[in-house]
């Protein structure tokens, strides 16, 4: 990314779970919170994708939580054996865990509290609660890190209860130019001198393959409305100089 | 994963571009990736996700390739200026850049040699061509790294040209028993007794939540089939002891 740095709010995504590495299962939940906290301003820096082994699991996130200012992990809070993401945090902020009673109640009001379910009670020692307001107990939170569901319906639920506690950054906002018909070849140079002109903002350029069409989206980044302005509207004056005239803003 | 470690031959997927962070572009090449290195018996043991920062590439390089047994990179390799994955993997390995003259040369039949095309020719010395068999120059190899496009297109046809260049270690066989209209919470105290009489033996359960019904996928992986076969009867016979009748074994 190539815009200035100071001010900036990171994250971190800890996507937790043999099942997302074996690629049974897709993850959604990185652009769920990436966007989720675009919307605060905050930019993810990173992501990680571990399996369910404590020692990785803590590696990664002790790693990831001196380096950035939040860390979101995802994925191993359920009552099951290989559900060690409490353990992990636990470990990796070298406190004990605890069964917590709010949770405990919540669980007692709806089932048998089965030693598997004991097991999504415990919260390591310092650790607030995050809301499930979808089912099943809540996640928590210790310290610059937030623990939820791996569920994608649970964790999207679980991350209402998480902006209000962020410092947010600037927001970056985001606009797009559609090219059609040109490949990455010709639009680059264009691409790169609007580029140079506006270190401030990020300029990438994703290309599509469809079956009757090709082309490329140029996305444009930054803090500031006036420079991004600016800046679109000179990319867009600079494909056309270079003699690409299929270009358009789009939505999104 | 609970699965024993000898002879384990393992990978690591590096998801290169900020447009995965932000959230703009979801990710489907880690699942491709692990899905075809499956094949092999090659297990994705960790992934990583990062923005288009040469030094932050760099260093998650060297980190996943001095652990791992492979690393599979995507994303990066095109013609703009935020295209900077062959200077880090060249910075990574300690090596200079050249223009490789068989790309060069492919890229002449096709096209006017522009110099934002020729940054697509560029190779780290000592690399190897990954053959794109679907549009534009080559991926490549060097040392246990392979880089590929981030267009999903394209990286599923790189990956064709990956498999045989692998040491591949035993494959590992799953099987899926699926279980509706009990919990997690129930099915713990089963799946945990099966997972710890079969020590080489992986055992997920990955819970679902539709408009219509709940329950959970509970994933048997393993390498040795008749065990694999023992701990799936196994499974099924302890979750119908503990009451739970809805069970049977699925595809997938």
């Amino acid at each position: 990314m190539a815009s200035g740095q100071e001010g900036r709010v990171t994250a971190a995504v800890l996507i937790i779970g043999d099942e997302i590495l074996s690629g049974r299962t897709r993850d959604t939940n990185l652009g769920d919170i990436a966007s989720y906290l675009g919307v605060y301003g905050i930019d993810v820096a990173e992501a990680r994708t571990v399996p369910d082994v404590i020692e990785v699991i803590v590696e990664a996130l002790n790693a990831l939580r001196s380096r950035y200012d939040y860390v979101i992990t995802t994925g191993g809070i359920g009552p099951t054996h290989d559900d060690i993401t409490a353990d992990a945090v636990a470990a990796a902020f070298e406190v004990e865990l605890f069964e917590h009673p709010d949770i405990l109640r919540m669980m007692e009001a709806k089932y048998e509290l089965t030693p598997a379910r004991r097991r999504m009670a415990r919260v390591p020692q310092g650790g607030e609660l995050v809301i499930n307001p979808v089912n099943g107990p809540p996640g928590f939170t210790i310290g610059n890190v937030f623990v939820l569901a791996g569920v994608p319906q649970i964790m999207r639920g679980m991350l209402q209860d998480v902006g209000h506690r962020l410092r947010g950054g600037a927001v970056t906002l985001s606009r797009t130019v559609r090219v059609e018909g040109s490949g990455e070849g010709v639009i680059a140079a264009p691409l790169e001198a609007v580029a140079k002109a506006h270190p401030q903002m990020s300029l990438g350029s994703y290309p599509f393959f469809e079956p009757d069409r090709f082309g490329s989206n140029l996305v444009v980044r930054g803090r500031e409305p006036a420079e991004l302005d600016a800046a679109v509207a000179e990319l867009i004056a600079a494909l056309k100089a270079a003699g690409i005239m299929n270009v358009a803003e789009v939505e999104g």
